[in-house]
């Protein structure tokens, strides 16, 4: 090991132990703590945050860090080893360069729009949300223009933050073609689609069984209950400690049966994934999913390419049928792929069908486009929202809650996040194609053979971790850059069979 | 505030923070974590103990304790202040004369004696543990001789650890007294206890149905959910990060009705202990309860004095009838006390009744003296054990596993720790004598009215912490100190008129 290295490694091991500790406060705030916990668990966790950061960024670590970016320290590393170095200089660049008191400042801010947002939400009064809103928009501004390089506009340093490989010229091409293509598809697809009858999914499902039958559906794609486990939360995640402590939730509604299932099966992609990171480079800095596209490429995949296809339900659907008869024993298998598969226009993002989705995110980009380039103001948002629905869906939101008001993450502060959804869908499609070339996929599926689907993913793409990026991957896996024309043909192949078209 | 206190004070919060990380990931692996994760999680909870042991015990923290015991100094200090450094004093006391190499390897073997330990309980193999035993117990020899001062022995600075009041002396007139007493009451009432049929309590119980008693329960002593939780593990327990996260759990056997609802009020009589404390001191070194045995007191002046009384269970038979129709509508309430109060000499502490536990305390109390007085030896162990047993409670083990090797303590070298659980019975029979003078307790019981019981304690004892030791706690309550002949009269009170003896 080069001698430079190991004098950092504490220093990378200290932040790593820390940072495990945020990150179960964090599954514990979400899936145990009780409700009257949190005020004094915070005081709790801005000190461990402060300590992290101290641990981090401080000047014996900027000295090595900068040490081993020189060549003659370079040749001396591993490939891990080059990659935890890259992912260190990356976390100095975000973090370096803003001022700590503003960066604490912001913090505070964000935990308490966050919370002005629910509200906002629920009440339907965006104007009670769009101050605190301004505040973090100036101030993502503001950071990103500390850490802007040459002519780099500040959404672009934001994008960055979630995939290096998509900035605006990408995104630019990959949305322009899906608008081109999806749009008129969708249009196409929700005419047939009104004869499909759902009802059946929203009959009631016994919340019991529903969490066994899920606890089945993660086992069945592979999740290992040895090294992870399922809890309940008010909105789906997955969370990992290390590649031996990996864990997802799901929430199960009575009158919805699909919502449960489909949420399970998307965490376990991301739960597999961190499964599947190399024992040696868990509890590092690469040792987790590459991107956050990345990320949900596959889960994406195993929601909706794998778990949304006739293949993969064939060897299972009697079971679901088992459990319940009273429900589903009129419905065959065909309907039930229909029903799961049904496309129209809608106006909420987490509930949108596979069609729709990519046009939400699209929405979001574009507008998140506008914010930082000056183009909208925050008051102005809301109009914006509603006329690019009307726009692209055809339909228009009639509250702010089931418009501008319905996603948390601007609250946050997190603007450049949702293209990384639409990314993820793109990339899984690109690894299908090729996957579908190099092995017969949809007969393992129907021989409930998941596991040779799995190892293809663990020894390509996950165990990497992020010692590669995006690109990189889809070059090592495929053979190939990114390339948007998957995704539409996949769509477009998909819909035109699953609806004769 | 004293400006030294000032200086000192962020130096508790880190500490306070990283113990309550540590707590965080107890709980969890005990609750929560998979099976495969403990070893990479070790490595985190290993940094965050060597981070907790840094901002505990340093140089600036030592002169600033030093300084603060100086009389000027103390004349600055609020009495939670005062309470403060004293308890910060103890825990230099403990750790600052150990070398932090032997602390660390003496860690490291508890780690692994205490899996040792449970394979050899379970192959009944003493013979596999003890040399693993024979290493803990020279370890704890060697660090009660750095911390002895003047004449103390070993054993005295170990259970000077877990109740400063109760040492030798204290300990020796406690247990002559109860022996003198308790021996042959416990052999006169498993006489007529005989004929108490008890088997309506090993049908079998719907663990659905016991977990929400025993929520029931747990509310009805006035476990407050808002600000604490319930979940399952092997062994049930208490732990919380503050005074609003106090967490429980508890254990349901198909096969047994009464363990899961003593366990839950037992755990429960801790947690409302830790609820209580003074929003002022929790997150403090006395933000916590005085002491092992005053913890006790109150997890079994719940589970025991109030919880196995004709009157605490007035008026919610009805209701567990209910819930058990088939298995219980035949037994009448008077049947039922006599059954959660059977007793008769036994071999396993944990399953004891309350007349007997005393004596099972007793001959471990009598064990570790003579451990550490250098009169037995490691490999003794099993035969003293069975000779005690056969002398105290006229029956002798038929296997170490129901002998020497059925508690854990001494794996983790928690030597001095069981005497706790008898002075918990005892001080909370003298608090029981003592609130009986003062209000109609019984009265209050069949009432159902709990909180008035609660607001005493809490007013009385909790709110405190440990700002006050177990003796200032009595002598604040009762006006007066420690008495064994309360829990001894309260046995043969109990007991006589249970039996008509």
């Amino acid at each position: 090991m080069s001698k430079t290295f190991e004098k950092l490694q504490p220093y990378l091991d200290k932040s790593m132990a820390l940072q495990t500790a945020r990150n179960l406060f964090e599954w514990d705030d979400q899936t145990m703590a009780p409700f009257e916990a949190a005020e004094y668990t915070s005081k709790v966790i801005g000190i461990l945050s402060d300590e992290y950061m101290k641990a981090t960024i401080n000047d014996d670590v900027r000295k090595l860090l900068k040490k081993l970016q020189e060549d003659k320290e370079q040749e001396e590393l591993t490939v891990n080893e080059k990659a935890i170095v890259k992912e260190l200089a990356k976390t100095y660049e975000q973090l370096e360069n803003i001022p700590p008191e503003e960066y604490r400042a912001f913090n505070e801010l964000t935990s308490v729009s966050s919370r002005k947002w629910a509200k906002a939400k629920k009440d339907n009064r965006y104007e009670d949300f769009a101050p605190y809103l301004q505040k973090v928009v100036e101030y993502k501004r503001k950071f990103a223009g500390y850490r802007a390089k040459g002519n780099k506009k500040p959404y672009e340093v934001l994008l960055g933050d979630f995939d290096e490989c998509f900035l605006m010229p990408q995104l630019d091409t990959f949305f322009e073609k899906v608008k081109q293509d999806i749009i008129p598809l969708l249009q196409e697809v929700s005419k047939k689609a009104e004869t499909i009858d759902k009802s059946y999914n929203y009959l009631k499902y016994d919340i019991d069984k529903q969490r066994e039958f899920c606890k089945y559906l993660a086992g069945y794609v592979g999740f290992d209950f040895s090294r992870g486990v399922i809890a309940e939360s008010a909105h789906p995640f997955t969370l990992n400690l290390h590649n031996h402590d990996v864990r997802i939730t799901d929430r199960y509604m009575e009158d919805n049966l699909e919502s449960g299932m489909f949420s399970i099966i998307h965490e376990s992609g991301h739960a597999l994934y961190e499964m599947d990171i190399d024992d040696d480079i868990t509890q590092t800095l690469v040792g987790t999913g590459a991107s956050m596209g990345m990320h949900e490429s596959q889960s994406r995949f195993y929601e909706n390419i794998l778990g949304r296809s006739i293949e993969f339900w064939e060897p299972i659907y009697d079971k679901l049928v088992a459990a319940y008869p009273d429900n589903l024993k009129d419905i065959t298998l065909e309907h039930f792929i229909k029903g799961i598969n049904k496309a129209a226009p809608n106006l909420i993002r987490t509930e949108a069908d596979e069609l729709s989705y990519c046009i939400h995110i699209i929405i979001r980009y574009e507008i998140e486009k506008m914010i930082f380039a000056g183009d909208v103001t925050v008051e102005e948002l809301p109009s914006v929202w509603n006329k690019k629905y009307q726009e692209y869906m055809g339909i228009t939101p009639t509250t702010d809650t089931e418009g501008v008001l319905q996603d948390v993450h601007w609250s946050w502060g997190e603007f450049g996040y949702f293209p990384s959804y639409a990314i993820g869908t793109a990339v899984a499609s690109q690894i299908f194609a090729y996957m579908k070339e190099k092995m017969p996929i949809q007969d393992y599926l129907k021989q409930g053979n998941l596991s040779s689907i799995r190892e293809f993913l663990r020894d390509n793409i996950h165990k990497y971790g992020a010692t590669k990026n995006t690109n990189e991957i889809l070059q090592y896996v495929c053979g190939e850059d990114f390339k948007a024309d998957y995704y539409v043909n996949y769509l477009k192949e998909k819909y035109t069979k699953l609806y004769n078209l």
